[in-house]
């Protein structure tokens, strides 16, 4: 446990804030600590049909790059992790889930941010978007490309996969997390 | 792609920094994008024997609790990632890995931020401290515990591990990420 001694706003933005807070270690020593707060946010596995994965290639600011993901997003104000997820699906998929199970929830980046990011698997897609919508958010998706699961692990083997939330999406959906008897 | 028109830094931490960035979309509309920058890290899967893998369990001041991770930091300057991986081996569990390998790298969350976590797996541990260190950085390490492999997946499916690097981490080298042809 660290006690909160005196909590800093360094900044509000429009999604993450970043506070710089004094605490007491349980030794007693005193430190600073930088949270980046975070709505909250969820990420989809979207499986088109048996063995079929759907991935956005995506520009992303923060590391300069395209890369590809599941389909994800933040939580808006009043929504739930589900509302979130459908919503997310359509506009950076087309797509609208019939079936969205819940495979779990993590942490990102535990260590500076305490965004909790809900992981779900989408099945029985049905069109709601002719084509790809237009994403809000100046979202710069770049393209939707359906893959098998199995190539897509293999992406992950060759670094061709390199998203946090991807990587254990895939993994979780094409593993299955099995009982603990199966393996 | 999107053109950086102004960059502002926000906030300059020990470890983070915040900068928020001017930027003209591809459609020639512009925005602000918020964009933590961070040296990177690596997280390290510990085999202490077959099937068997060290977890600590650690107070995370960002999301007010305890969990479950596998050891990880953030680099130091001039190390490299390897050097690293060793550091927080041994600052954090107290063992030195004879055998380090590469698995991949990822980016825990690349909407936000430019953090570059490597993921390595370590075997042949070689204690060296006789208990666990003092780990630097005011880190409050609780506990190192060893699991079955099989209990720590049990423990993803449970809800018990909410950590992106280690789901991660601990699902590559339980499944070993095999080769195409082989599911």
């Amino acid at each position: 446990m660290e006690k909160t001694l005196q909590s800093e706003l360094i900044y509000g933005g429009r999604r993450i804030k970043l506070y710089r807070d004094e605490v007491e270690l349980p030794s007693g020593k005193k430190t600073y600590r930088e949270v980046v707060s975070h709505p909250g946010s969820v990420a989809v596995v979207p499986i088109v049909k048996e063995g079929e994965v759907l991935l956005i290639k995506q520009y992303r600011y923060a590391i300069k790059g395209l890369i590809y993901e599941i389909p994800a997003g933040t939580l808006e104000k009043g929504e739930t992790p589900e509302q979130c997820a459908m919503r997310e699906m359509v506009e950076e998929t087309g797509y609208l889930p019939r079936k969205l199970e819940k495979l779990g929830q993590f942490y990102p980046s535990p260590g500076v941010m305490n965004e909790l990011m809900h992981l779900y698997k989408a099945s029985q897609l049905v069109r709601r978007v002719p084509e790809i919508g237009t994403p809000p958010h100046e979202e710069s998706i770049e393209q939707v490309v359906t893959l098998r699961l199995s190539q897509a692990v293999d992406m992950i083997r060759k670094g061709e996969i390199v998203d946090g939330k991807t990587i254990c999406g895939l993994l979780w959906v094409v593993f299955g997390i099995p009982k603990v008897e199966q393996y």
